[in-house]
């Protein structure tokens, strides 16, 4: 990948640019071998959506800024794609949030961890949970290495955040009572249709957002009741569905290929 | 990925068999990083199609049949990804079409091709063009790696076949006067809008079928001729474009997650 360069004037630069960073970082161990295939699930999806943060997606956002900044123990929980794409993202939003950030992983490993530590710690990251042995709580009902949870955070968090999560595991942290705020590409997910808020968003788009949005709504407590709530998630996520439905039947009606022309050179 | 056991009653267990298939074929240089994040893309999509071989895509893959039985010098193209997932497909549908059978890859390197040379030799191929300086020949319109071609396979082929493909590579050939068949899970991509003939389904579905077909049709000239007229590509698509529009509202609308329960464990 690395050894093509590619040109700016390129119709999905942008795309092509985000999964050379990935790569990058799956060969710094960081990024697993599934986190490339669910990477390209993620480029479906986003180019179903327009690759384009909808008006959805930021009632969403500004819906989990609130959320976090209203909640008593936040959690920031990171995997390899998400520390390889938005490291300091991740690091500023825990910062104004007050939230912790924890490592877990699906396909645990401690050197997946350090390498994600180092991403993490380069983008400024003071502390870091769920490392190693650190990582000695389990939720019980989950088969995978992700049961794994430090118990100072996941464990006792009332909002965790899950960039980029499983079905399996948000379902989990829901019945343990938590709030979960999402961000998943595919708005039929288990992920997407078990969390409390859902954002159907790249992640490269909408965690700069989402610092964004925590920013401004930091000292407006009312605000962001009001924000809280008026959110519904089941029906944001329906109309996300039917604005990829609306999606496909334009794509298909005008001409086709003339208007993928510029669009879907990769796919 | 490896490490850990797929339970049989999962309701994911083929897809995440055919994942580890290709991740082991990554680890023996047959398959690109960039291959990798291709199949997540193909799985998102064959996830919309409900993962399932349409009436559509069955009439695609007999005119495909049909038309690889008629052509004077069909080659099937082969790849990373086609190579690791239906090498045995790929020999047999070559040997019933007397078709040759080339190697030809994005992201070119002799260590990946002779990879991929003893993935198809592995499964009985004979002869295999395309490797190293045998791929003497360029498509001049084409920038990428993909431009090199065999002087006795892609550039004299009248019929080439072209499983899971790139758009700009696909186009080139049709431009060149030559059939495509192309493999491909998106109905809107550039190859599959280009492509003579689309099978829009996963190519672990669609070899084996493709390989029941030509078997099938091998002496009935005939019956092949009234197949090749009858078929419209473009309307194959348009219909199969339908299909998803109405999947994804059906998802959206009965009851949702519960309809998802069974199906995206891993999305």
């Amino acid at each position: 990948m690395t050894k093509f360069e590619i040109p700016p004037e390129h119709p999905r630069a942008e795309s092509l640019h985000i999964r050379e960073k990935l790569i990058e970082n799956f060969h710094r161990k960081a990024v697993a071998e599934a986190g490339l295939i669910a990477h390209g699930r993620g480029e479906a999806f986003d180019y179903l959506l327009g690759e384009t943060t909808t008006r959805h997606a930021s009632d969403a956002i500004m819906t989990a800024a609130s959320s976090l900044l209203t909640a008593e123990r936040p959690v920031i929980s990171v995997n390899g794609n998400t520390a390889a794409l938005v490291p300091n993202e991740v690091v500023q939003l825990a910062e104004i949030a007050r939230a912790k950030i924890e490592v877990n992983l699906f396909y645990r490993s401690l050197e997946r961890e350090l390498a994600i530590k180092e991403l993490l710690a380069k983008a400024g990251a003071q502390e870091l949970l769920g490392i190693g042995l650190e990582a000695s709580a389990k939720i019980s009902e989950l088969g995978s290495e992700r049961r794994h949870v430090d118990p100072r955070g996941i464990l006792a968090a009332d909002v965790v955040m899950v960039p980029l999560e499983d079905g399996d595991r948000t379902e989990a942290l829901v019945n343990m009572g938590k709030k979960v705020i999402a961000i998943d590409l595919n708005p039929l997910s288990r992920t997407s249709q078990k969390a409390t808020i859902t954002i159907v968003d790249n992640v490269v788009r909408a965690m700069p957002r989402l610092v964004k949005a925590a920013t401004e709504l930091e000292g407006e407590k009312e605000v962001r009741r009001k924000i809280l709530l008026n959110f519904d998630n089941t029906r944001n996520l329906a109309e996300t569905i039917t604005l990829i439905q609306q999606r496909l039947s334009s794509l298909a009606e005008k001409g086709r290929y003339l208007s993928l022309e510029n669009e879907s050179r990769e796919f």
